[in-house]
């Protein structure tokens, strides 16, 4: 099967090196690569010593054993090692999933004498499959000599049905100190928030606590990851880590009272945002990239519930799709969101122009500009609840016949 | 723009004349109906004195004055007329939305000298637009010194983007007396749980109070409309109602302990469950008629939320549109559904082939036997969750380009 790659790609962008890090990709072959026979789909990120991390997992109650073990790892705030296996999720394998991640972990730590526990693993592919020991083996054999890669090898390798590598950069002052970091992520469907989402990864020269480096992920994932959904479907092994190496030999950043505390958490926000809105932009079939504003809602996460029950809507993102106005779909998502809403007090916008006030058509609405705005790559909706402060955005694509094409037409 | 029959249409029943109920449509031209440019468009029932009635709407939080006021009047329980506009939902149109219901309430009533109370009114179409009070007027008018219709008129009158016209037929035994039921049902798309779905009406010629009238309906829905999606998308206009004349003379049924009571709500169950299958065989694009049988779960009403996630999944929908054994899927919307699971307790089965057991793919399993089932039009998914008795069954529809063709290549 052939997949176009998406209209809303963006270039791969410059990303800095981080001192402590090394990226490798190589071959596992775990699944034969249509177009592609010679793809790396096995990466290794080697870590330095001292390297801390944190991060944030689905909350899928069927979860992989990569997840599982993850969620556990994180805790220790250390790591190593990162192995991303592409073609197969290892996903609902039972004891033989563990087997393999077991087998991946005693592998790595060996070669480079740490613990088990230091080496974090994930896997992206079909799910119900077992990951093939033995190809895990070899390719973590060739990976270990293999030389250096590029960012951008290892954003393609961790793809699956990515159509474009996908990374974000960043940077802060710690007192007198720059701090770099460079994020990859993959994703293209099963995209749905409640957790972070997909295979994403941020890794950074800064000296951090794990402890703080875990509060400032979940702060901005709970405005980026899970502001995202491509459809509404939740990834059972959706996974973003952070790995600070400490290179930069800034002051240690302990707590939010630490100097440069809020510039970081800014900066990984921003790379985390970024990410997100790439893995939407690679949306299976996406040919628009829809922004949601929510206002005057009963809370914030009132705001973001509305925000997304609008984004997964089947009938919004097809209206979007067909470039037509119909803001009554925008209504009838609002009302079926579960949230505080008052019908009587709703507004809808599209491209800043307002379609219905205060629960009536506004009169002299026109829709030329909003015609002439639905045209377009990006589209704005804008909902206010008038009925308190709560507001959030929302990031989504339109659903289209590529959708369909991707995960109907053609068989796994 | 043409819609094609739905591949899983089925023929008009033969429904049974209810004593009390005489049906009439004619044309109000709510909207242009391309291609039927002399549909009828205005359907009124008249109802006998003394007829009782209950309902269930949508719980959309932006429901239209018509469900607003339907709400209130079937507490008082009494009903001498429906009056359904097809075209316009008269929904998210404020204060004139309301007046125009005033205008139809207030004419019927006036021509049957009953109350505006005992006059309901549904509409459905496109939101946003007022109802055009004229256009109402000379249809009521027309309507009712119009000639008597069939059933088949009338469940023809009331769709919308319906394919074909839907209806079910039951009777039952009240001591010695028979009492009939006849249902006619509109709705294709914008069909979710979590309500009434669409716009629904049986009629039949029991005697019964209302109250128990409404305690059967719930009864009813709860196991049939509230187990149906197609898009998990709920209209601001869904509503079920039953009308019963009384006309049969058979021993009022005033509560579960009056003789017939368990068979007439039994009656009224399979009729409602047919036309809530009726519904999923005119979904939007729908090819396959999808039933999900959810066992083992730690309750019913967490069984029915399992289904619904898999019924409404994306990509659920699509593997079965492409004709794909993708059980992987299931497995990832059992996960997100947040109810209790355990992956490792988690069977998955297609056309009774069981493909996982107990959280791993079955050994020796044999694809040849489920991928002929899912070549087929009716296609039965059983998941078990191994923690407990409860069960549910849902019904829903595949997602095809038609759904996409349906709603976004074409504009309103």
């Amino acid at each position: 099967m052939e997949i176009e790659r998406s209209p809303l790609a963006r270039p791969f962008p410059q990303l800095p090196a981080i001192a402590g890090v090394t990226m490798r990709v190589t071959r596992a072959r775990y699944k034969e690569w249509a177009n592609e026979p010679e793809r790396c789909d096995l990466t290794f990120a080697e870590l330095t010593e001292g390297t801390t991390v944190a991060g944030v997992f689905t909350k899928s109650a069927c979860a992989s054993s990569e997840v599982e073990l993850g969620r556990e790892q994180v805790k220790a705030g250390r790591a190593r090692a990162l192995i991303v296996n592409a073609g197969n999720s290892n996903a609902f394998t039972g004891y033989r999933g563990r087997e393999a991640v077991d087998a991946i972990q005693t592998q790595v730590s060996a070669a480079l004498g740490c613990t088990a526990d230091d080496v974090f693993v994930s896997s992206t592919g079909v799910i119900g499959v077992p990951l093939p020991i033995d190809k895990a083996r070899a390719g973590i054999t060739a990976a270990l000599t293999a030389h250096p890669c590029t960012w951008e090898d290892a954003a393609n390798a961790i793809g699956t049905t990515d159509t474009f590598a996908k990374g974000a950069a960043g940077s802060a002052m710690i007192g007198n100190t720059r701090v770099e970091l460079a994020g990859i992520i993959k994703g293209s469907g099963m995209i749905a928030p409640d957790m972070a989402t997909m295979l994403g990864y941020v890794f950074t020269d800064t000296d951090v606590a794990p402890t703080f480096l875990q509060e400032a992920l979940n702060r901005a994932n709970a405005a980026t990851f899970s502001c995202i959904t491509v459809d509404g479907d939740t990834s059972t092994s959706d996974t973003v880590l952070v790995f600070a190496t400490g290179k930069a030999a800034n002051a240690r950043i302990e707590n939010w009272d630490s100097p440069g505390a809020d510039a970081f958490a800014a900066a990984l926000a921003d790379v985390c945002r970024n990410l997100a809105q790439l893995v939407v932009c690679d949306g299976e079939g996406a040919q628009k990239f829809i922004t949601i504003r929510v206002s005057g809602a009963a809370s914030d996460d009132s705001a973001r519930r509305i925000g997304l029950t609008i984004a997964n809507s089947p009938l919004v993102k097809t209206a979007i799709a067909g470039e037509d106005a119909n803001w009554g779909r925008v209504v009838m998502a609002v009302g079926k969101a579960g949230e505080p809403a008052d019908r009587d007090k709703l507004s809808i916008a599209f491209g800043g122009v307002w379609a219905a006030r205060n629960g009536l058509p506004v009169e002299d609405y026109d829709e030329a500009p909003v015609s002439a705005h639905l045209k377009g790559e990006e589209i704005d909706v804008a909902v206010d609840l008038g009925l308190g402060e709560g507001r959030a955005t929302v990031w989504t694509c339109d659903l289209t016949h590529g959708y369909i094409a991707i995960n109907a037409d053609y068989r796994s």
